[in-house]
């Protein structure tokens, strides 16, 4: 862990400064709305899997920078339109860009920055990898309404809610690693690996989140416990207790949540019951099966400093506590 | 006239099932944005504009369409997003999108068409086709915020009118354009005159759109005359106006705009003045000089029926009414 933390910090003057420099060729106008959202700072996850990607591959160079930026011009777009969206207040402690800059620029720039992220991959010459982006951006979108349709409804199965995460969260993640081993040159097989250490990652990655919006306090996230709830999200720690219920217990909370008619003491309690009873650490094993995965994808990858590095990465995921 | 409307009826078929083919690529629950987006008719006048070029310039084939599609995403695209932020209800005829959908879903469903537009373009393998695209996608949406930016400004300028309608409006022509001269692999000199035609039909698209707002009565353009006033668009044919006061005057114009307190009358009397003392139809001078301009960029071009076409399409710009 220590180690990747100090690979981390390494990165971030030369992945900082690639974002800085894309984000100059945006008009005055603009730029100061892009460097808003990126400025808020963040972990930087997706282009240190790029990069991470790329160097267990065998490629280095300072040409993996821009790319790597791609994957958060790409990820901060989304921040910016979801922040409207959901009338978020603050981003990352800091007021949200739209209530700074107004919905108008904020919705544009965010336009401008899924196109840049399209633009900077383009410039390699490889449509492999610009298909790639592009495909990320559309995925991503379509996981988001799969989770905006699936609010409140009782219907959602683990299955729909795979489909949900897979889009919203994995498959960025994914085109990170993927266009990693194709900045490398990387053989069929060896993409398919490193997507394959994506997914799965990122799978991982929001069954952590979703744990831990039930059993982390206020003080390490940084959120109320029980926000998902709240909204009507039925993440997997929802989906385990429902099951775990009997049925005509299930069905008087399925419609309480189905009709928002539930108390503030009630969603409480549900939360309270949801980690006392082992939901949100269930969630995690299934998390850790997913990890299990990512780390079977690296098999096939030679041993090296990155390679240990993309391993840390899993276990980050697992310790993290926000 | 009659051949160019003969033309596009003739070709509506092939492209509406290209976009058709293309929007069915998505998932189920965001098919139907796109679909509302599009089944809104519209001219189809950027896929048409790629067309001719590209058969101008000699090729031929059925491949030619999902490309052209890609720029309707594209504009489609754009739509979606400014009809949310403009709290639009009708978009030709019918309830905007985001009524019919939800915000979430429709800026979403929007950023999912800007990466189906740059998908489609990375699929012909031609770098410089999916740098154009992003360009055009970033330009675009920095005119916008260009446009939103100088709102109720005084200060605006004639250069930084048409600065704004390059962005918002020409580019994406312009775009049309080149991605058509580079499917037909046309040399840079070439495209550089595709570009060319493109850009000053687009500014002179722009400039009879303003005018228009000032001279056409609600029967014809659907649209009541002098929105652009009430909305504090500083557009040429007030411009030209203000330039024509005397400094007294144009000073408690330019106050009673910036501060939003004009009367209905008010604003009435300045729209009628606007059309009757000619600045409307100065404003239509000034795209006569844009679309010389892009006849001259055609004269390299062999004759063929397609040139004539796109000379067709500089005399439909001016002779339209709505």
């Amino acid at each position: 862990m220590h180690r990747l933390n100090t690979f981390i910090s390494s990165e971030l003057p030369a992945i900082n400064s690639a974002l800085k420099r894309e984000t100059g060729t945006l008009h005055p106008l603009v730029r100061p709305v892009a460097e808003h959202i990126l400025d808020a700072g963040g972990k930087r996850l997706r282009p240190v899997l790029m990069l991470l990607t790329a160097r267990a591959l065998g490629r280095t160079g300072q040409d993996l920078y821009p790319v790597a930026c791609s994957l958060e011009f790409l990820h901060s777009a989304t921040l910016l339109h979801d922040d409207i969206l959901d009338r978020a207040d603050l981003r990352r402690g800091r007021p949200a860009a739209h209530l700074d800059f107004g919905e108008h620029k904020t919705v544009l720039t965010g336009d401008a920055l899924l196109a840049l992220a399209n633009d900077i991959v383009a410039r390699t010459g490889d449509p492999d990898m610009t298909r790639c982006i592009a495909q990320a951006i559309i995925q991503t979108a379509t996981g988001e309404i799969l989770e905006i349709a699936a609010i409140r409804d009782t219907s959602l199965t683990s299955a729909g809610y795979l489909e949900i995460i897979t889009g919203k969260t994995a498959y960025l993640i994914q085109a990170a690693c993927e266009l990693g081993a194709r900045m490398a040159g990387a053989d069929d097989e060896k993409i398919t690996r490193a997507k394959g250490y994506g997914v799965n990652l990122g799978i991982a990655f929001q069954l952590v989140d979703d744990a831990l919006d039930y059993s982390s306090s206020a003080g390490t996230s940084g959120k109320p416990r029980g926000g998902d709830l709240r909204e009507g999200k039925f993440t997997l720690p929802l989906l385990l207790f429902l099951e775990s219920l009997e049925p005509q217990e299930r069905d008087e909370l399925r419609a309480g949540l189905a009709r928002e008619t539930l108390t503030e003491a009630e969603l409480h309690t549900i939360t309270a019951r949801i980690d006392a009873e082992g939901f949100a650490a269930a969630t995690r094993v299934a998390a850790e099966e997913y990890l299990a995965r990512a780390r079977a994808c690296l098999e096939c990858f030679s041993a090296s400093p990155e390679k240990a590095l993309l391993e840390a990465v899993l276990e980050y995921v697992l310790i993290r506590e926000k």
